[in-house]
């Protein structure tokens, strides 16, 4: 199976079972200009920092992110990945009972297990637009030391309103439940149509937000990641933390990213949103499924027969990689989720399907 | 204080209390040499690949591993620094009561008491050369769940004998203890001198080996050690391991170090045996009780009036950063630990140290 190690994005894991070593990526979400203009220079030219230990302190890039999203730098918590956020997260605050909206991102139920808590799921459905209902999830934060709640949620893209987050924030208040949202794809939505807690984060002492630096920056193999939170919360994290977690590179890929300008930013979601269009017509037209997500990927339902890991296969072998979603609660055997990269890449995912469901390919 | 976050190295630090940026930088015990030749260009050349994921598997970099210890690759386990090694057999093993042989590395007391364990310790002394009784460390060992003891010991650098660390590792097999050796800086002493339990590991599943290898190939910035130990415990702490922990260009490094040949690594093993001898008369020139480490590194005690807090100051507003040891418990504060570095470098530092000692400097 592709995700043998749980995640999409496992070039290693495809070139033993496909037989070949180049391929289109679509099974994970990085932003398809790669990194900003300027990055790779400033990374190059670092390099010989290597021979030094990164700052334990993080200072350069909290500060950085403290101006740029209006927190204090004692409410953020910089993370080796958002992966290692939610495992401090879990780390610190030690919940028993972990509540999850399914479908979902594997690493909640995962590393709340791994940490020792029972996880008790709510779900979303086809017919609702996969969004569970806010008096469910109202209802299961109630009976759960913490929750797990996407923002835009993987693997569907879609959002909650602000409206409903701030009232289940008030619940969590009410209850002494934390409430994590994770919105690790959240900059690939338009600043207009985010629907983020972070300006109202002040008021929620249990609420805590994690961020991925590593998608929307397309730097995933540095790892980077953070949490804005309650200082308290944030400092519990740290305190978690293996020193020197966070290695060097990415704390300067993190401070060059953020200082890159707004126009990458601007570009980058402006290609999104018309390519996630386009996507979802070609993918319709093929007979898929497909859900309104507002992230830079897509849930589809592949065409009766066909089934994600068939599909995967097939595709794979052609030098396409599709993330199969068979695995998560709440889906079924023929929920595949693509990634929406540049126009041209993503013509040849819907031609490449698209031969693959006529059947007509030699390639083979 | 300079070691507000718990180690040397911390130049962000030595910044704000000094208030100059350029050190020479005796706090850390980096290879002098820098990293092998060639590794430097290897990264440069494969920095575009930080836009994708890292091996979740650490394939590559376990083969060559496996091939060099002679272990297999299902024995290691590899981590985003010898820091989180230490944390994953914590967090995979759960010891409620951790023995530690003092004076040690602080992370043994600090990693034990983050994830909820009772510290036990042992104390060597300057009589013995600060190697604890046989008898005692083997008492406290069948005290305690697990028992970590480094080889060679940081922060003075002595070796037990490798007959000792077995009679030790017999014992932790009777008793069900897990044993941890650190050997994050055995690669510095010379190959008929290691005194290592990595030959015999199979006859200990207790034994679990700890390596850096940041400080021998010189690359701390960006994160890298490993574990070997049975099977079942390098499964139990990969599991608890968060995804993609460790980063690609560290892998991607670690190979590389791992394929640069034996030039290097005899010329550093060469530099530091010499220099190490060289720095150690020099201090004992200058009235410091220096011990008989094996390691890139020396604990002295400063002749009288003379404490680690004040030399460090002195120092580091000359701009040589030293590592006051003061804070290691069984260590007395007028203990520091220095690097071993190139001629010019070590030469400076005696000289600073003769200056400062002298009260004859008109730098500060």
């Amino acid at each position: 199976m592709l995700e043998r190690y749980g995640h999409g994005g496992d070039l290693e894991s495809a070139a033993e079972i496909y037989g070949r070593s180049v391929f289109l990526d679509f099974s994970a979400n990085i932003n398809p200009l790669g990194p900003p203009p300027g990055v790779m220079e400033k990374l190059r030219d670092a390099l010989p920092a290597i021979i030094r230990y990164p700052d334990p302190g993080h200072r350069g890039l909290k500060e950085l992110l403290s101006a740029r999203l209006g927190v204090q730098p004692e409410q953020l918590c910089i993370g080796n990945g958002a992966a290692e956020c939610m495992a401090l997260v879990l780390l610190a605050l030690r919940p028993r009972k972990v509540g999850i909206v399914e479908p979902c991102f594997s690493e909640y139920r995962q590393l709340s297990e791994q940490f020792g808590a029972e996880v008790q799921s709510v779900y979303g459905s086809r017919a609702s637009g996969w969004r569970a209902e806010a008096e469910e999830i109202e209802k299961r934060l109630q009976a759960v030391d913490l929750l797990f709640i996407g923002q835009p949620n993987n693997p569907n893209g879609i959002q909650y309103d602000a409206g409903d987050l701030r009232r289940l924030a008030d619940a969590a208040e009410r209850c002494g439940t934390y409430l994590v949202v994770d919105e690790a794809f959240i900059d690939f939505i338009p600043e207009k149509k985010r629907q983020s807690l972070l300006p109202a984060l002040a008021r929620y002492p249990h609420t805590i937000l994690v961020r991925s630096m590593t998608k929307f920056y397309a730097i995933p193999g540095l790892r980077l990641g953070f949490a804005a939170a309650h200082p308290n919360v944030a400092q519990a994290m740290t305190g978690k933390q293996v020193t020197w977690s966070v290695n060097g590179l990415a704390l300067l890929a993190g401070e060059a990213c953020l200082q890159s300008g707004e126009g990458y930013e601007r570009d980058t979601i402006n290609l999104i949103t018309e390519q996630r269009g386009l996507m979802a017509a070609g993918l319709r037209k093929l007979g898929c499924d497909v859900t309104e997500g507002e992230a830079n990927f897509l849930l589809a339902g592949l065409p009766a027969p066909w089934t994600a890991e068939n599909m995967q296969a097939e595709m794979g072998r052609r030098g396409v990689l599709i993330r199969s979603c068979a695995m998560y609660p709440g889906l079924g055997k023929e929920h595949i989720r693509v990634a929406v990269k540049t126009h041209a890449d993503n013509a040849r995912l819907l031609d490449v399907m698209g031969e693959v469901i006529a059947g007509t390919s030699s390639s083979s």
